[in-house]
């Protein structure tokens, strides 16, 4: 009998190209099919929650896997954990219906971003944040963000290469707080275009130059380029997916 | 005419192989010695307080080069920070006398080694942080602590691969905290010998079954066998480099 294993997983994305599965490249999808595919001796799939893109980290990026071996699943999480490298883990498992899906389910995302303001770059720190070692308008970020929660058309804070056709997204809420040098952005949302994120800081950060006028422009006629940056991945954290079960 | 510059220097040691020049292998102190001789069109040579291992971080290394160029001090900084890796910074720069020496004139090193004791291990932090999801008796690990402090002869806290003759160190304070899960020793010496800051976390972490008495013994006698494990270099920090100017 087949069982569906729910996965928490973190990984450090560094060293990844992304989480979807590429020939010949290092990816979290690919790696986590491999070893459990190792382990359970069957050719299993891997599902997630969504893609996250080279360099990005995931905190609780959620997956699925269909097994029929029956190892229990408390040995499952520790010998997949000893076969993983160090910068990816398996935090916790638990079992869902075989029609459960990790990502059509997915009600709310949560994604975190953090910059580091000093004006020396951390060389500790380099994969882990993003610095920024410019003047910010932390007032002025927090009301423009406002402008964007909500149900909104949001092709201009989506980058070309997609294929994706239905543009509109809600957000439920920004957040962004500083604590001495480190600022960090909070965005919860149903779902995330390509590099969203990512836009959302930038346009943001630069807040004083793009100004609130072109925020609202862009949300009408979805023109790119009258936002932000994209901002590096390295950054951003994939930090909540919620279900409603 | 000649400078001597005095740099402070942050690293990420995950991907270096240790601080001294090795020949085809990447190395800090070869990576800063490529850069400024780069940047100044002269063959430099960096010295540093002492040699890091190989995954070992530092947080304020101090080293100096000796350069002809008249590049200002403030542009000397940025533009070798534009050159350096991004798990290699810079972090402050100033002249010292020419007769000036970062090893021979240290009179303080302070090192700190970083533990997590959670269960699971991070993917994130892999590359600082050492995972150690085992029981611990903090406050044994404290009283131990003392009987290291002081004048000693610590060969038995020295891996055996040294070239080292005279194994007489002080050791000014050991001092162990735990936040949440977090465990930070830091440990202040005049010098310190090859892996004896790893030695001396993995006897205190292991103080249940190694004892107070075979720490004393081997502080007579010099056996490393008496002692707990030597701990990986990922938790281990250069924190700080002491002189008496």
């Amino acid at each position: 009998m087949k069982r569906k294993i729910l996965m928490i997983i973190e990984y450090n994305g560094a060293n990844f190209y992304g989480w979807q599965k590429q020939n010949g490249k290092r990816t979290v999808q690919g790696e986590l099919e491999e070893k459990i595919s190792f382990l359970t001796k069957e050719n299993v799939v891997v599902e997630g929650s969504g893609r996250t893109d080279k360099g990005v980290h995931a905190l609780n990026q959620v997956a699925t896997v269909e097994i029929k071996n029956k190892i229990p699943l408390v040995n499952f999480k520790t010998a997949i954990n000893k076969l993983l490298s160090d910068d990816l883990v398996v935090k916790k498992v638990s079992l869902v219906d075989l029609n459960f899906h990790p990502r059509f389910l997915a009600k709310k995302k949560t994604y975190e971003y953090r910059i580091d303001l000093s004006k020396i770059r951390s060389a500790i720190n380099h994969q882990l944040i993003t610095h920024y070692p410019y003047e910010i308008n932390l007032e002025r970020m927090k009301f423009a963000s406002k402008l964007l929660v909500g149900k909104h058309n949001f092709k201009a804070f989506c980058s070309a290469d997609t294929s994706v056709t239905n543009f509109e997204r809600e957000i439920y809420d920004i957040s962004i707080k500083k604590v001495g040098n480190i600022l960090t952005f909070k965005v919860t949302g149903n779902g995330f275009l390509y590099n969203m994120v990512r836009i959302i800081v930038g346009t943001l950060l630069e807040i004083d130059k793009v100004g609130e006028s072109n925020i609202l422009k862009a949300l009408e006629n979805g023109d790119r380029s009258l936002l932000g940056k994209t901002m590096p991945p390295n950054g951003l954290y994939l930090k909540k997916v919620e279900y409603d079960i």
